[in-house]
């Protein structure tokens, strides 16, 4: 059997995991598991087969490849390429190590180490079974493919996105509580657009009761955008019966908001990844005060109210040298009003999209 | 004699224009009285003579140009080209229109109208002096150049910034009244060439009081910019002896701060021009609510402080219809920090250096 050199089996690996990406983006966007690809390479380095993984229930990407394998075909002695380390958690399919291992694979190349809870320990397992294995090829690139899942894998909750519209000083409605539209039709598609790009949208009892929300995510005409954030309602009281939240696309996720991390712990469980904060001054001061907030859109309009109707309330800081600190990664006009994208200064912009859309 | 014909004669009066305009530059940038240029030119179109005022008691720019006409040359039939309107005053000189009608002058061409409330009425009275009279030429650049003097002399009061520096939720200090520094070096090097660029620098007794200001405005090392703006106290209560404000460069001005616009049309009488208004949120709320705000600067920080330290109070503004609405003018990023120029939506950038200074 001919064999490739180190060299050409440096980029044909490589060439492979970019494959793999590419399948891996087959995968569905959302929901508890990741996006991954997988190639078999034969030991001269020729694609045997390909695999990636369809969704929670569905095989593992190793799986799905190995399954794809030629009749004639064997993985004996073959290398897989895998976007993520592969698994060592026996769920609703068995572990991909182990899966690997009986397929009698000789190598196993990934990019990024597998952050789950119960599902790490796979390159372990593999080395143990005598299996060549090699973590971090391509690695940047399949972090900011991984982009929201690897963050709720790593910290056990979802990224969260604070967003709040003001005046320019520091207002979010009128001393008689009214407040629309401090901010232009530019930035409330911005808003829109940026809702549907979270997994779940958060929002206060008192916000539900006071507004009435849909927290839908809407186009220009009012249409509904193909993606829809899972409403999620943090407080005791509960959504009244005619509430427009009760016509959401998605069902009502109910949590209790006394203790944030945990609701989030138990958001990141149900496969919600990124959550967008919007509801109510109290919900918002409440998540920045726990040091929950990874990124802070401020929508700020050229206007000024005065009042005590502040878009974000105390939150326990007694002096100067307590503010919360972050850095201003992004400053967009919209229309009349300024977008403020911040981010706490030890977590700089982790995630892909916002990078995408910073402005001037 | 021989004369121009009216293409020429235009040509000539425009370059005669642009060059009293630069003598205007010679004059002192600061004071009651405006720089004024004049040019007197021979009904040939020759320039006869140039004059500029050279600040309060001393001859208008049309005496000091009649004035410097050679022994054997005489204004008589001549045409005067002068950056603003002559006046019609007695004040510490005679009245401008007078000693041209008086010289024989047969033509005189002006930029912009005299809006003095005693000065004006000099086009009307050449007029009925038979002197051939057109205003408007150059009319912008010459309005450009007079700045804020033509504000001042227009609205009878000086053009006012008001300045706050804040945290993203526009708190100025945390709940213990720390504030030092909210925002960053570079932002502080600014408002200390934005004070120089001032006549005058306002601040209340409170802040006084509480934070011993010094009111100058400094450069990088500390040591004084050349330009340093009159130190004026709004409020009832004394400046303390040993305040850092004592041993300001200029002598304090104090006005009572009850009736803003009474305080303010005084300052225009003693030449202030402009007025930087700085110290504490209730006089910047002050300014804002009597709507004597004519460019707002925002150096806002990226930091949350919460808690009731606010950097703009109560503007009397009960529901959103209400709110006082600018135009976003000018953002630049200064350092971690950003400053958010803003101009009621009416009065959009009068002043030039603010519009030089425009960042993306």
């Amino acid at each position: 059997m001919s064999t490739v050199g180190d060299t050409d089996r440096s980029a044909v690996e490589t060439a492979a995991m970019r494959r793999a990406l590419e399948l891996a983006a087959n995968g569905p966007a959302r929901g508890v598991n990741p996006r991954v690809g997988c190639v078999i390479l034969s030991p001269a380095g020729e694609v045997l087969a390909e695999g990636w993984h369809r969704g929670a229930g569905t095989a593992h990407a190793e799986v799905d490849a190995l399954g794809r394998l030629a009749e004639h075909q064997s993985a004996s002695g073959a290398t897989a390429v895998v976007t993520l380390e592969p698994c060592n958690h026996t769920g609703r399919t068995g572990p991909c190590a182990e899966a690997l291992i009986e397929a009698g694979v000789a190598r196993v190349v990934y990019a990024v180490a597998d952050p789950g809870e119960h599902s790490a320990g796979g390159a372990e397992r593999l080395r143990d079974a005598g299996v060549d294995v090699a973590g971090g090829l391509l690695a940047e690139a399949a972090e900011d493919f991984l982009g929201d899942w690897l963050f709720a894998a790593r910290h056990r909750r979802p990224y969260v996105t604070v967003k709040w519209a003001a005046s320019l000083d520091g207002r979010a409605a009128a001393a008689d509580g009214t407040s629309q539209w401090i901010t232009g039709p530019a930035a409330r598609l911005d808003v829109h657009r940026r809702r549907a790009e979270h997994d779940a949208i958060g929002v206060g009892t008192g916000t539900v009761l006071a507004d009435d929300p849909s927290l839908t995510a809407r186009g220009p005409e009012g249409e509904l955008l193909d993606a829809q954030p899972v409403p999620v309602v943090f407080g005791r009281r509960p959504v009244p019966e005619g509430a427009a939240l009760t016509r959401h696309p998605h069902a009502i996720i109910a949590v209790d908001g006394r203790d944030l991390a945990a609701d989030l712990h138990d958001l990141a469980k149900r496969g919600i990844r990124s959550l967008f904060v919007e509801g109510g001054p109290t919900l918002a001061s409440a998540f920045i005060a726990a040091g929950h907030a990874d990124e802070l859109l401020v929508y700020l309009a050229p206007a000024l109210l005065g009042g005590g109707r502040l878009a974000v309330g105390d939150l326990g800081i007694t002096t100067i040298g307590e503010a919360r600190r972050y850095d201003f990664t992004a400053i967009e006009r919209l229309g009349d009003d300024v977008l403020l994208v911040a981010h706490p200064i030890s977590r700089r912009a982790p995630r892909s999209s916002t990078i995408a859309t910073e402005g001037n």
